[in-house]
């Protein structure tokens, strides 16, 4: 037996359609969500990075080789140097403040999720770790396109979050997505059937809560 | 300036209340608390237990003194010899199987408290750990305070959570509590006001997790 | 290829017969040890131990299941149960009061080995830890065996070291060590080449770092 | 009581003098060092340098500001982005090729010094980290001003380690050691007396575990 990426999808399909398709997902496309949801998002997804980058230095800490410490310092900068601040100026787009973003509490989901990766790559391995990384890493990718197969999508300026859309389909962003995968793939290759199982426990309860991020999104819940 | 436990539920009273005062706890002591909600919570409860025992093994890793590390082997050994089994007994009373248990998914609520106490702890030092778990190991004693000083808690066996409250007003567990704040009170007192301010957000946080627990019951969420 | 723990003692044979019959281990055997390297080596023993109690207390922090907590449980309170009373008594004996334990600063060696281990921990899974403890868990067993399987070997009132070779010869040492042993070749069973090459060069440090410890006790070392 | 920097130096005065001062030191301005001896802390001192990238990804997931961040990972991809290339490029020079140092094992005083610092770091806060890593940090700036201050430093072309000391006495080596002073001594001056007592045995630890990385060298061993 040899596992790929796919199997950790297979074994929670229900659960991986509810995040790529969420309704959050679907009126983001339509152009029919709320300017508030929307905001409500980007400022936590601002906390969520902040968490996101300590999880790739933790998975610099925790890389058995220095290609591995390579890769992963590269995902620490990609977010400190770079995409900090592109949400800030994103943010400011859309009315967010710098300011505001300094001072925002993070939300119960964005604790949830971010949390829940750090403790599993603290608990376990790189791979754990990657695990718990990847509905984020290759979700919003697949969820780019799955909106562009969509015939309700509206793209361009008719729909005031295009520029949401065009970056997850960007090449850089598919080309990481694209990595990633095939970073989980050499992996899993090699995994036990037990170890696969338990890994499979991770990959559902890290797309479950990032169900609820877009949830959080929706609500505005805090 | 010294600071006390007191002063970290200072810091967000409204927080602590509506953790304490929770409608989950007011139904509870009022005896109406649906039967299927106070089973959601205790069988969550049982898996929150298992993290809280890898929450213990971390303060035994992270102890400066052999003093530390004794307490913490002691709460670890607390809950993994005692408060399981007791846990498995109780819910089996509320006709939850062992097997049931052994088989149970995480709610997102538990994930999300549980991870971020652990999080917490490796992020920072064992005062950051202590204040993390201080919620539940401090607020739970509360609970029962509170409960027994309102008109309206029913007490005995007009009431099914009696054993509950029972359990958390007894010798044993205020004198834990007690143990807790004493030792909080020792380390707080020596801390800088940029630390305190520091812990009051981890406390704050904690705090919220925890109602979201107490939510997670009363609406049955996974 | 399904892997053993022999498999592991294969890939650093000059470094695993240098641990085991190590000086040290001879004149121990053949009563004819220095005191004071005795003397010196329980001295630093003690607070190996602390720190083992440690890599217990982070095994049980990173168990993927309840089954291993509890394994990990055990070895913490067996260790700071047991062990530490039974060291400082043994301590008493060659004259090393318990006060004077307690300032004992750790010998470079000390610090060397404990804190490899705990770090290969925290990098690594449950498997690399038990990997890094294993020299200790294991080797103590078969250095007992190894010194009563050479006719030089002086048991009884002749020789000072008979309790210690007697401790180690003991059911429930090497009870314990068949048991360490299982648990690794169950899960050696299953890694892949590549995570096999990986755990072999942390099976090697170790002992490396337990061949110092060895050497330290000789030379008296700080 | 506002604690410094200086006062971790004044905690252990022979061991700092003996750390600074060490033969290896001396014998390296006095370009009467061994050949050998410099090539040996050369290869170590490159694998030293993946374990201080790993130490800084560590300081970054630990950190609990974004400011604080922001500054490990600066610290974690100078190493990564321009250390060790340098380190490869010099060793090349003393006729190291970098196929070698890719599979160099280990020293025994390297696996200490550094899993000594990781440790630390994963068992207490980011200061602790940091003063387990400040004998390196500002100590091999201190070693290049002392060695510049006896006259029997020999500096240029007859002295074949020239280059190593102007490397530590570059501004921008000696501006990175005056920003790490100035990090440790805003943290010191809030620290309680008893905390700063716990952190003059790290610092002392530390620095004996950098006496023996120069004996290490010295010494040739593995």
């Amino acid at each position: 037996m040899s596992y790929q990426f796919e199997d950790l999808k297979k074994s929670c399909p229900t659960e991986w359609r509810d995040y790529i398709e969420h309704s959050f997902v679907q009126q983001l496309g339509d152009a029919t969500l709320a300017t508030e949801a929307f905001q409500h998002y980007l400022k936590q997804d601002y906390l969520f990075l902040i968490q996101f980058a300590r999880a790739f230095a933790l998975a610099a800490y925790k890389s058995p080789t220095l290609a591995d410490l390579k890769q992963a310092k590269e995902g620490l900068e990609a977010i400190v140097d770079t995409e900090l601040d592109l949400h800030i100026s994103y943010c400011d787009e859309w009315g967010i403040s710098e300011a505001e973003l300094a001072e925002l509490p993070e939300a119960r989901a964005t604790l949830a999720y971010t949390r829940y990766v750090l403790d599993t790559g603290n608990r376990g391995d790189l791979l754990d770790l990657h695990v718990a990384l990847s509905p984020c890493m290759v979700g919003y990718g697949e969820i780019a396109n799955w909106l562009n197969s969509r015939s309700t999508t509206i793209r361009g300026d008719r729909n005031p979050y295009d520029a949401w859309m065009a970056m997850y389909e960007s090449d850089d962003f598919q080309e990481a997505m694209q990595a990633e995968v095939e970073w989980l793939n050499e992996r899993l290759a090699e995994v036990s059937p037990a170890r696969f199982e338990q890994l499979t426990r991770i990959f559902r309860d890290a797309t479950r809560l990032e169900i609820d991020f877009w949830n959080m999104g929706l609500n505005l819940s805090d």
